[in-house]
């Protein structure tokens, strides 16, 4: 078939063949697809959805438009943690060691910033000499020296999902739950993993702002794993105001040491929950634990053990970063104080990521250089009580240029009450899992 | 709005501004909004089709997307017809030189042969020396002295439509009725035309198969038009075996020929019906006629007179064309006989199309040479009694290599049966009006 009538086929509501999915997508690997016809499909895609195995079959064709990365020869089950992304959400930093360190193995590929959240790849940027640039050859090593390893995407894995994913961006074809499953399971399963534990973001700092939207992607990354026979669980999480209290590259790894050397601070335990939960999901699926709870055991003892904490350390030493005292630090700091005494009754998310972007630590286009030091640390979070003049966060800045547009638009992000909200905040809110899960446990 | 945005709200459902559409179009035709986001929003126009204002404005904006031309330095009324295209449909020959021969001007330009069907301008320079590719100002020369004029389509009119239409094609984009119907009344309406009649077929010979999606396409045809201050009428017309008797370019011209002079042939009588149908539309819409009766006579008046003939000559001699009586003849003719006794039932429009296309008709690429003289002269239609042996038509082709193909399709597409089919023929199925639509008959 030639790409029209594929083109034709879906836009009619048909249901592709998983040999005309692949077909499409090398194709359009090749070049041999021009880009206008890619989009209309994708524009088709949008409309008629994808079944679930036509998502898998385009899943396995994207992963297969590369290199897949082969992590037989390292003993141990293989598991990975993704997050759809959020303000403060640098959990990734932080489970790696701790289940490195539990024994199993983190083939952890991550990202950039996109759009008003921080990317993994440039919070790991703002710890010096940190290199995440590593050749698929260089992320074995490491892998095979630490059990964890921390690197971006290399255009030998997933060619297909950058050149697809750049069409998409322009063509308003973004926001299609396949299309998204279609591009993080690819990336993800060309890691070579066993387990995926999906961190599904819902709330006014996500992607999906509707709970029923995140339960609905969540379902349909599971179902896809499941297909290319991989243990899968999601964790629908809430993602209304930052996770943990700094929001900003070099501020968060500061917060994520502090976890990992066992300090507990009262506004970050919201981060260091999740981050246990989530460890403790990996450690259940990869069969380092018989049940959550164990799994969460296990998670808490490798901090208090010392172990995750020298994990990080080794990884960081392997990639390149010997000294983890020397964070870069912004020149200036300012009070972003309370209007008036009250109750804090919502940080609005999205607007708290555009203003550390605002403050230079985000890219408007793709080769902006980043403020690694720039950022916010929260002093006072949702239902906290606070008084007139009050630091709710500490502003940290280089660009005294940057600060007014910042503080603008952190007082468009908070809202103040005079009584305290009445709602509970739960931070997960749904578990999605995929039948008998867990590896045998060792 | 960037391009992004506006593809977004169309996905999305919204109805776009007039400027907003038009930003659209002027983007594309400079080339500043890339082939991948028009196809993107083609594509999203295809799900959630456009309003009829959203259509008239697509339309006016394709229509400035070059010259339009003005046609107010010549006196009368200025109309045309529109065919959406079928097999054996050569009315625009007919037609042009019987209304311009009856007082208003016909400003007529064509297409060339889209799939199995002819196109006019094919058939017009299967007479030789006649030249349908004048530029505007020969046009007009033309117009101004003949009243009618029979040419293609210029660089200079509607580029917008040329750039989308490619797309389209290969995009799967071409079936939605809006985009059909900006492309077409883009066309004709920059032709500087007062009134517009338009020949919806439908049928297994038309693009539109059922009834039901021609007279919507026609209704929103006819809606544009009127939203652009012009007057309107559509018939929807029968496509389910040829009109007339002759398939094939130089083979309709004599068809056509035969017609202008009086001459009646029981298998051609459809075609002059129809021809005296949309000839009477056209005298109405145009004022010429106070009503459809006076209009048909008219029509036939000027071919009892023989001012139509003489008109289609001298448009001939204008365009180049000096001698009618030297039409090219296929060196090669061959029975197509029946199989058996009996009644045809059935004479597949499309598969007959494709025979004509087969003998050399047609093309398979755009720049594909035609058989001008190549084609089907059918003795016998749906409903004749056949006898085993007898010929149902002549063929004619100048490549023996050909003949075998072109036969084993005829056979597809005649089918016959021991008793007669009960269901009369209908012509004109429907007329879709706009409303008051005549100018005051003078």
């Amino acid at each position: 078939m030639r790409p029209v009538d594929l083109i034709r086929k879906k836009r009619d509501g048909g249901e592709h063949t998983a040999g005309e999915i692949t077909s499409l997508v090398e194709a359009f690997t090749r070049g041999d697809m021009p880009d206008y016809q890619m989009s209309a499909w994708l524009m088709a895609v949008t409309w008629r959805g994808l079944s679930s195995a036509e998502t898998a079959a385009l899943t396995e064709a994207m992963m297969r438009s590369g290199r897949v990365l082969d992590l037989g020869g390292l003993p141990g089950v293989k598991v990975d943690k993704h997050s759809t992304g959020g303000v403060g959400d640098k959990t990734s930093l932080i489970l790696a060691p701790i289940v490195a360190a539990g024994g199993l193995i983190v083939p952890m590929i991550s990202g950039r910033g996109l759009g008003h959240t921080g990317g993994t790849l440039d919070k790991l940027e703002s710890i010096p000499g940190f290199n995440v640039n590593l050749s698929p050859d260089e992320f074995l090593r490491v892998l095979g020296e630490a059990g964890c390893a921390l690197a971006g995407q290399t255009a030998e894995l997933v060619p297909a999902d950058k050149k697809m994913y750049a069409l998409r961006d322009v063509t308003g074809t973004v926001e299609s739950a396949p299309l998204i499953c279609a591009s993080i399971m690819s990336k993800k399963l060309a890691e070579g993993i066993d387990a995926l534990v999906l961190d599904v973001k819902t709330g006014s700092g996500a992607f999906m702002k509707r709970q029923e939207d995140a339960e609905h992607l969540a379902q349909i990354m599971v179902d896809t794993g499941l297909r290319m026979g991989k243990k899968m669980a999601a964790l629908i999480t809430d993602m209304d105001q930052p996770l943990g209290r700094a929001v900003g590259h070099s501020l968060e790894v500061a917060e994520c040491l502090e976890i990992l050397g066992g300090q507990r601070h009262p506004l970050s335990e919201d981060l260091r929950f999740l981050s246990i939960e989530l460890a403790a999901w990996m450690f259940h699926l990869g069969g380092r634990a018989g049940g959550l709870e164990s799994g969460r055991k296990l998670a808490r003892d490798m901090i208090a053990q010392g172990r995750a904490l020298a994990k990080f350390r080794q990884v960081c030493r392997l990639q390149g970063a010997a000294d983890l005292s020397r964070l870069p630090a912004a020149k200036l700091t300012a009070p972003f104080p309370a209007a008036a005494d009250g109750f804090i009754a919502r940080l609005q998310c999205e607007q708290i990521g555009l203003a550390s972007l605002v403050l230079g630590g985000g890219r408007n286009k793709q080769d902006d250089v980043i403020d690694h030091a720039a950022g916010l640390e929260f002093h006072k979070k949702t239902g906290d009580a606070v008084k007139a003049g009050e630091s709710i966060a500490t502003v940290h800045y280089n660009d005294p240029a940057r600060l007014p547009e910042a503080m603008r638009i952190l007082r468009e992000a908070c809202h103040s009450a005079a009584k305290p909200p009445g709602d509970e905040r739960v931070l997960v809110k749904k578990i999605i899992e995929g039948g008998s899960n867990a590896f045998s446990s060792s």
